[in-house]
């Protein structure tokens, strides 16, 4: 059986860590083991990132891109291989996994504008013959501590930028599906990466608490849920760290009157029921302008529901794969019978499913509630699955007033067709990430991934131009020349020997 | 005798809080009162200010910054009575004052052009007919506390931009030194500032800590000590807020041996013993490379410290006032007895200096130590007070090792003719603001001032461009039309009419 | 009589060039002479802003822009006595010229951020220890050659900036409205601008050929009709300099079947009509997609010109002036004839008014064709003058086809509440300048002007971001140091004497 | 015998058009044959790209850039192969071919940031609930004619970005070695480019004069001499088109008493005569200051020069090859005449060389001449050979101002150690590109490339930031929703159904 290990130095490494079994949630069984390490085995990694960071940190950019631009092509090349590692481990479709390895990718690209992005501000006589400039150093040994949803795309959210800035780094992937982020650095290692520039140690509490903990760990980017979003940043922040935490969502939708309801519908399958719902940027609740757009809403949503296809995501044909564990499959049922006591109407039920062949995977439909309140937990609660909670309401205001009081601030988006309205959802509403027609307003990668409040701890957001700033720190330098160098004395030596 | 009170809402309170003394350090007399805030009268003002906030919000940028170019001209109307306040209540010599007050108008300078700096990035086509953009919208409630040594300038450094940005403010000043902070608060509302958008309450603890926990302040910027810095650092980021706190400094200045030593000894008088040495980037260490060039220095040093005038400072023949208050003295004094305990070399000691006129005054005349090692106290803290030591160093390479190796990294300076010297250094110092020639590398207006390690506990820098960063925050929008709009209707449904 | 001299080296000359009278358009009388300089006149200008040159270019950006700061405000001071010179020289309304003015001083304001915007990009380690960096230095002597329309806002497109780049500056403005130019260029001085930084002429083709042809003159920016545009334009880039010319215009407006018609229809009132049609942002065809739309459009407009008021200029209550010569309200009556003659229908026509009290002025009432279409003159033409076309088509691709087939491509607007309509034509049509439902799109000063097609030749538009690239150039350092400088020959000779 | 000939619409043509030899400069052999584009054949290229911009125009950036980044593969992939083309065809040493080759992938990689590059500036609230933004968009047709210098890299600083920025293209390359321009746009559709994107056309001056009079080509970039780029720039403008036109160049290095000399040396050998100095970067003259510095500057080159390789280029321990043609080497063997003639001491005399097996080759050894002076031709023409001028001046001073004097302004150089010295020079030479101890100071391709007076015709530099702007036109939409849309219907119309 196969044992997923760290990567420290350029070498595999599982000493004597503790282990855990990684468990293919489609069929339960156990497909390999992963080592938990030890706070000793962190603090090798760190060790050997520190030592790789002064030779790193002094290699050109422009070099440093270049193994971006190579690793872009292996990526490519082993998409296959790394998608049937993020199915088998996390059970989301291939399709899905491979459109989260590609916006992945799209970060690799990024990070090959590092140069571009690293151009500091120089200001020409801030005084007489005095200059100043900023550069944007980079920081040291970084470390990423990543969730299970998103295997391969959150641990290229980040440390490629961050390596890209000249950092080393230290990346802590899920323990439950590790295998997709450690073939990705092996890769970049073959793609030119130097030993040590960027060390995978998996393993869980007492991995993550030695990174945190650690003087020579510079920053911290955290993807998870909220409350350990805001452990990490209280507990990093403390260690004098940089951190950024982002944590958990719950994403509403608003439909207007006038939107385009069959596009609508369509959209909100993807983004309702995709990979499951377990996305933090998965829309769990549809606010519904007027009982006409309400009825018609979920009169559309219940028709496609119906043709909605789970199985196991080895299967492409497959529109849904299993949830990742079963204490979640159980965690997500309980939720909707909380929602059915709580008096929401539950129109379609996805409990009890069985996918022919696969009776032991952790499989469950997408469910339905129609007519959620305000005020219950199937609404203040972000639950990871696929349930898709719609609310009504009389007027945009309404829907705005409840999206801006929910405790997250993550994604949002309204269908309308209409410019004004449009302008003022996106103006107004207390949310970092707005779609308008676009049910996941995931930013492209070349701009910056960020929610605002529980969904957020930290001032920059991951990836684009703002992961340049958060990977590296400013340095002033102004300059000025004593008046009296070889310039002046050649003026005043010379003439006589002219 | 006056009262210093708080602006609430555009209007003066002093309400039942509790009061302290204001004294002159010239004199040591009571020249007024202030106001201690109580937690009910700080949450007042944070209620005003987060009403004011939904309009000030909406106003347009180029509204807003017409209001700073208003206060600018009221600055420079009203500069002689601000630095009188300063003088005061600081103790500083008035031509030292107008220089603070010129730094903090800088600022307002900057905020002038905030239409500009407010720019989002917009993206068009990032996918077909889909278009991404991000704006930086404010944060809301943002809270300053400023220390006593910059009176003016500090709070000048946080609230332009911050409201410039389109938050409201709560400015709380040092109470030692309360009132140019608040006769300029009033000139802003001269300037058209709306009642609410900026508030100063005076206090203390009970203040800042109220600050500190309230849900509807968004950020704080702190600037005064370490340990304290550290303290709102950590407690505003559990509770939420966003947070840049500056703390101390040692700034050392290294003197090569080609160095141009006339010029880097008035440098060095300047940066050393101006404000008592009470600024977080003085140069409080000169690092010699050489015997030859540590005695050259010391010797000049010693001759124009003989030069020296020290007295009050309403008087501008005078190079050095009072240190703040009796208590700083005697610490300052206290640090002086340790250095000659530790074995340093003093060289001039600036002990039992008295200002006939002005006996009672907080009066100590500039110190300076040779010989200084690692490992002292009088090298380890940093002291505030107008103390200079000098360090003697063989090469280049080991005064970087001793300033690399310091807790703080706030400034510091090289004395060179060489560019590659200057370049190298300039590259490898840990440390935010670096100085090539230039003694005090404050960054200018439209730069950002930042030091690193315990100088600075926050992500983004003070004024300049990272200001905007840290009084805004990222909203990304992704938006994409639904195809069927009146564009395409009209096309199909006019013809037959035409 | 008062004659209008030139300002060269801050003195005002009159010479012994020769003169042309100055009329007033109200009432035809002469209100004063303007000297026209000859070439020698004009090449003692470049002299002298050549002489000034140095000293300006190596000012900090900073002192430069506080001239800017203390300019605006005199601007602002002297706002009535600038605008009594506009009115009483180009005939606008005295509110209208409050208007330009506002929009001049903003681009005054703009100048006030050029230490932010001459920023050049930072590269560090673009090899080994090798650094790269751009700055933006300024060109030299520039000139700047202004239309009648905008005697005080165009000016301040230029200039401010040019000198807040660093270089030195002739206007030379129209010699019709020569005055406000002129005071303002005096305000310039008393502002602090040096003698010489800033120098005006007056005069014809005479001096506009000196300007264009002397080798000492870097770059030319002209605003006026094509065919001089052009000139400019080939014999500035034949002669070596950076050219900027903004020609002609010919603005449409759509009006869809969704527009807010009242809205739509205000909006075309004062684009069409104000100022009497002579700005270079007009709006004057309005497009109407589908009769309906079409019908209710000019029945709207019909109702409002019956309430326009015309009359004097300095007599605020009137909505337009006279037009700003008797040659030019000829040739817009010659247009008004020829449109009838081609077939239009002329709704509402504006001849042959007599305003009480002014009958020798150059009074026109506004004018109202319906059923313009393409190939007549009055729609491939720019008439500048009150006369507002309205076309009438089937679908909105109809309208924007018409828009693009036109040789000028300067402004343009759609009246619309749909976003995919307005969306794809700010994509896709072909000029400079877009509205959404904002029928005088000129940008903010901090964004940029300028049109496509035959509305501009050159690279870089007018004003905003763009101008800071038009008056400077790229320099682009690349550095290294050699290894053994004071550094390492310290390292080594120093330890034997520690 | 092969036959080079046009890449039209994804298809390679060679017509009836007229013919001319490709000759090998180590042998005078003819290799091939190029076919000469006639008025119709570029006019079909011309239409070909017009019909392939509206696709190529909406294409998202992200999958433009996507295909570079093949791109560079494939060059990495076939560098050896294109090397081969042009040193078979141009001459110089392989390794060389290679470094020009890099350069070019450069350009390449840059392009893969054009989603960031792209990215326009926006502006929220410009005015109340008024937005306003700036975007980039493409031109349409471009062109590009390039030298015979670098065959394969200045077509790649011109068309990946057009191409990128969504225009499309049409290179004419240099006739004498039009091979590897040609594969390389070969790979670019082997990279996914889409047929018509890119074409290519070889030819002569009815190639050119076709590009430069035909509407509808946008834009035009040519590097080549000063009097054909002033010709293209003045026919082009004319024509209404964009123009960026390279000249010629003179670049001078000092050479200050403080240099690293032997470094100096080192790398003014290079600069001097790699590629037998047929580069527009190529130092051609060495100004020392002081005698001292010139007699050892003079006796370490030609200490050197002894040592210089000069051989066939295939063979890489060569360190020149041959020059391009014959009548090219009988053109700077006039020179090196002229120079003695002028009174310039020959020190080394590169005449009369014959390289063993290649007997008929275009080859000439390094040549090296001191004491010239200003006003001889030698001085004051561009030689474009192996000629290597000493001029000998008593001050820095005087050094610049020779500089300053010349009529070129391409690139210049200092070799000093001192700060100061640097500075005076970068700030003070009217020179594009300056290096410190940098001899070629070639900016990388993310800054931009461009000489300042007869070295370019143009606003915009070549490559790198710049080159976004020169490819792309500014667009400025301000944008108001009406009041009234869907947003506030519904708020009044629901409510009594809820």
């Amino acid at each position: 059986m196969n044992t997923v290990g760290h990567l420290i130095n350029g070498e595999m490494h599982t000493g004597d860590d503790r282990h855990q079994d990684i468990v293919n949630p489609s069929t339960n069984k156990v497909e390999g083991k992963v080592a938990l390490a030890s706070k000793a085995t962190v603090e090798e990694a760190i060790a050997v990132a520190q030592a790789a960071y002064p030779a790193w940190r002094n290699t050109p950019p422009i070099k440093r891109a270049r193994i971006m631009f190579r690793l872009k092509e292996l990526l490519e090349q082993n998409a296959d291989k790394i998608c049937e590692l993020i199915t088998r481990e996390h059970g989301k479709v291939l399709n899905d996994a491979m459109g989260e390895l590609q916006r992945g990718i799209e970060n690799v690209e990024y990070a090959c504008s590092v140069p571009e992005l690293l151009k500091g501000e120089h200001s020409k006589n801030v005084g007489p013959a005095i200059d100043s400039w900023s550069e944007f150093q980079p920081l040291g040994v970084c470390a990423g501590i990543t969730p299970f949803n998103f295997p391969a795309m959150v641990p290229l959210w980040m440390w490629p930028m961050a390596v890209a800035c000249g950092n080393t780094f230290i990346l802590k992937p899920s323990e439950r599906d590790p295998s997709s982020a450690l073939l990705i650095a092996q890769l970049a290692q073959e793609a030119g990466l130097p030993a040590g520039v960027l060390n995978v140690v998996n393993g869980d509490k007492e991995a993550v608490d030695t990174l945190l903990s650690d003087n020579r760990v510079h920053a911290v980017s955290f993807v998870g849920s909220t409350p350990i979003a805001k452990y990490v940043y209280e507990t990093g922040c403390s260690n004098g760290k940089r951190v950024q935490a982002f944590g958990g969502a719950k994403n509403h939708a608003i439909v207007m009157p006038d939107a385009d309801l069959d596009n609508a519908v369509s959209a909100l399958m993807g983004a309702a029921y995709g990979s499951c719902g377990e996305r933090c940027m998965a829309i769990s609740v549809a606010v519904a302008v007027g009982d006409a757009t309400a009825d018609a809403l979920v009169e559309k949503l219940k028709a496609q529901i119906a043709n909605l296809k789970v199985g196991d995501g080895m299967d492409n044909s497959n529109d849904m794969g299993p949830v990742v564990t079963r204490a979640q499959l159980e965690k997500i049922e309980g939720y909707i019978a909380k929602g059915v006591e709580e008096g929401a109407d539950l129109v379609v039920d996805g409990r009890g499913l069985t996918v022919p062949g696969f009776e032991n995977g952790n499989y469950l439909g997408a469910s339905l509630f129609d007519r959620v309140k305000e005020g219950m937990v199937i609404h203040s609660d972000e639950i990871f699955g696929p349930v898709l909670c719609v609310m009504r309401v009389d007027t945009m205001q309404e829907a705005m007033d409840i999206i801006n009081a929910h405790q997250y601030g993550n994604g949002t988006c309204i269908f309308t067709r209409d410019g004004e309205a449009a302008r003022y959802f996106a103006d107004n509403i207390l949310v970092g990430m707005v779609g308008v027609n676009v049910p996941l307003p995931v930013p492209v990668a070349y701009h910056s991934f960020g929610g605002w409040k529980q969904s957020l701890f930290g001032d920059l957001h991951a990836y684009g131009p703002d992961s340049v700033r958060f990977y590296s720190k400013r340095k002033t330098i102004t300059q000025r020349w004593p008046a009296s160098g070889v310039r002046e004395g050649a003026q005043f030596t010379f003439p006589s020997n002219g």
